[in-house]
């Protein structure tokens, strides 16, 4: 029953830990010790009761809070938090005075964790392993592309998917039951802890243009208040756009994809928004090379809008998102983030969402989202439905 | 467009407000100031981005981070965190040094809100939040009892959803399905940072044993170790136990409710193991009056385990839960928990999930799961479906 505690090989945790000690070198740090479960899958490929401590002194261990049958080099067995600093001590690893904790944790386990290592809360390791987390190792690469071949798989059935009379939600119901049927997990992983959503987004109608208190690019009102997100029941009209971001979550490594699908045609003006966003889209590939400023895609895309009368309704109408494009990768809303105000510069391996999308008043929303990888040559998409607009099957 | 910020009337807020000052004085607090979903969802119906003042001198403060068209007393705009002492000096409401902040958000955040009100992180607002909502309102009951029904009713479909040849993860997917059709959000809100599922967890086979990273009652592979919870892909044999513990979601109110399924008989071993969880949930829930020791029902639910030579198998096989319900509101698994150690006693209106559930080798996991209301004369459950195996339609 026994099963090897990595999902990967030696060669790729190598990869992984490497980019956080480079991380923990800039912040200052001597060694990380993480227990968020995204930060646990980046550095095992899977979820467990437990923690990882990770030195800047080529030491790490596996920290694990239950008893289990997994296995594996450098895997150590504690009953609580408070038990870590004895169980890294008889491994002979020294935990610094500057060890990193998850600021990002809950307040109560960052408190507890510093109280069990004699230690102060200081550099901060979700900090640190967003740096790691933010440039892809090729397996990373190799496995979010496997994710967008799923999603675009299924973005094919949609068409199929709908009938005639069917509202928003019932549309998005039928893609989720697909997403699950090619392996989705049928929950979507998020960074920051006020952010919530089932598996996506289905915008039709004036819905498209009802603002959201999450930090998502589009809103809509959701079903009830308690989820105010995406659809919110909207009968599907003939001539109105009928927005899809619907997440591809089938494993470890999302992507994010949104395509417009209709009824007919939607009108001219509505076409071409949706045509504008496609070219910003292709623009800001052509110029995502790495040692470009992510700001500057944005401006780029922001510069488009307003150069084709759009920018009224660029990234919303009654409310606008200041950003867009972000990471992807073990959440869907990882760094770096496409915004005026960005520090952060391209590099090679980066996988950014870009998602330049207009909600015009009377019609909806349109535009398109791809997943990129950041190659020498440019962004290269692995989300690969075909970005006109679809019409559905009546 | 206006629309009110609460989404129950007046006396309902205050119902709720008496119950969170109630547990500001245990807590010998001055003020809580919440920004999690839960506690936003508790005090307004909604989810919102922003924070709730709650002071124990009948102030209060309901503070918007977004320009919105929803409107009521007590609403404030603000930018930024560090606007609120602003903003609430202006309402003429002080912040007291010992006001609560929520320890279960995340580190960054209450040391952010601890510096812009000037006051050092003392109470814990999480749990005088988790203590005002241990105990629901009549119509907090009648919300869960709505649901309650919802869910009752998507399991009186589950054997048309089974169709020979599925594994459990595919009659998960329609179980699914049918929820989101019902008005289900498709989403499930947990307690804790490390809490992780889909919308719930269906087991068969030898998957029922295999244990779980999380603190859920059972455990399942889940479909890879990314999500390890649940269904993994086990096709449903005849004569073997389908464990269906599917959330209902529906709003913001939820219940808990676990039925077995097969297809065929399941074995007399089996069958009596269900039989003694049946008369376990029915024992307890009479036992379960105001005043009554979580504790105690504990006891008597391991108890009855052991007299029927079910020990072994009681709450898992590999691996043993340690309780045996737990509270249900707004998020799944809240307090009371129903464990050997707990400290709390039932109260009127409390809302408990019972789940005597055993794994046993060989045939797999057997047993029932309700969300009941205490009341004077006893638990009322809240999720009818009929207990007995349901055999599944071939």
């Amino acid at each position: 029953m026994n099963e090897s505690f990595l999902t990967f090989d030696d060669s790729e945790l190598q990869h992984r830990l490497l980019r956080v000690r480079l991380a923990m070198k800039s912040h200052g740090a001597e060694g990380v010790l993480v227990g968020t479960n995204a930060n646990k899958l980046y550095l095992t490929g899977r979820i467990f009761a437990g923690y990882i401590y990770v030195g800047a002194d080529n030491t790490m261990a596996f920290l694990l809070q239950r008893p289990t049958a997994l296995h594996g080099p450098g895997v150590h067995t504690i009953r609580k938090v408070e038990d870590i600093p004895s169980v890294l001590a008889h491994a002979g690893i020294t935990v610094g005075l500057n060890t990193a904790l998850e600021m990002e944790d809950s307040y109560a386990a960052v408190c507890r964790m510093a109280n069990a290592l004699h230690i102060s809360p200081g550099s901060n390791a979700s900090l640190i392993m967003g740096d790691a987390r933010m440039i892809k190792t090729d397996m990373e690469v190799a496995e979010t592309q496997i994710c967008g071949k799923k999603q675009t798989y299924v973005y094919g059935l949609i068409p199929q998917l709908y009938t005639s009379g069917m509202t928003d939600v019932e549309l998005q119901i039928e893609i989720e039951r697909r997403m699950r049927l090619e392996g989705g997990t049928g929950m979507l992983r998020l960074s920051g802890n006020s952010m919530e959503i089932n598996t996506g987004s289905v915008l039709t109608g004036a819905n498209a243009d009802h603002p959201s208190p999450y930090d998502f690019a589009l809103g809509g009102a959701g079903i009830n208040p308690t989820l105010p997100i995406g659809a919110n029941g909207t009968l599907i009209k003939p001539g109105l756009p009928v927005m899809v971001d619907m997440n591809g979550c089938f494993d470890a490594y999302q992507t994010d994809m949104t395509r417009v699908y209709s009824v007919g045609k939607i009108s001219d003006e509505g076409q071409r928004a949706h045509n504008v966003s496609i070219a910003i889209c292709h623009k800001l590939a052509q110029a995502a090379i790495p040692g470009r400023s992510c700001a500057e895609l944005y401006d780029i895309a922001a510069e488009m809008a307003t150069q084709n009368g759009l920018a009224e309704y660029f990234m919303g109408h009654r409310s606008h998102a200041s950003f867009v494009g972000h990471g992807v990768g073990i959440t869907v809303n990882e760094r770096p983030v496409l915004y005026a105000r960005s520090k952060d510069v391209l590099q090679k391996n980066m996988i950014i969402a870009i998602e330049p999308k207009f909600v015009i008043p009377g019609i909806g929303a349109v535009g398109i989202e791809n997943t990129y990888v950041i190659t020498d040559n440019g962004a290269v998409s692995l989300t690969n439905a075909p970005e006109q607009i679809t019409e559905l099957i009546v």
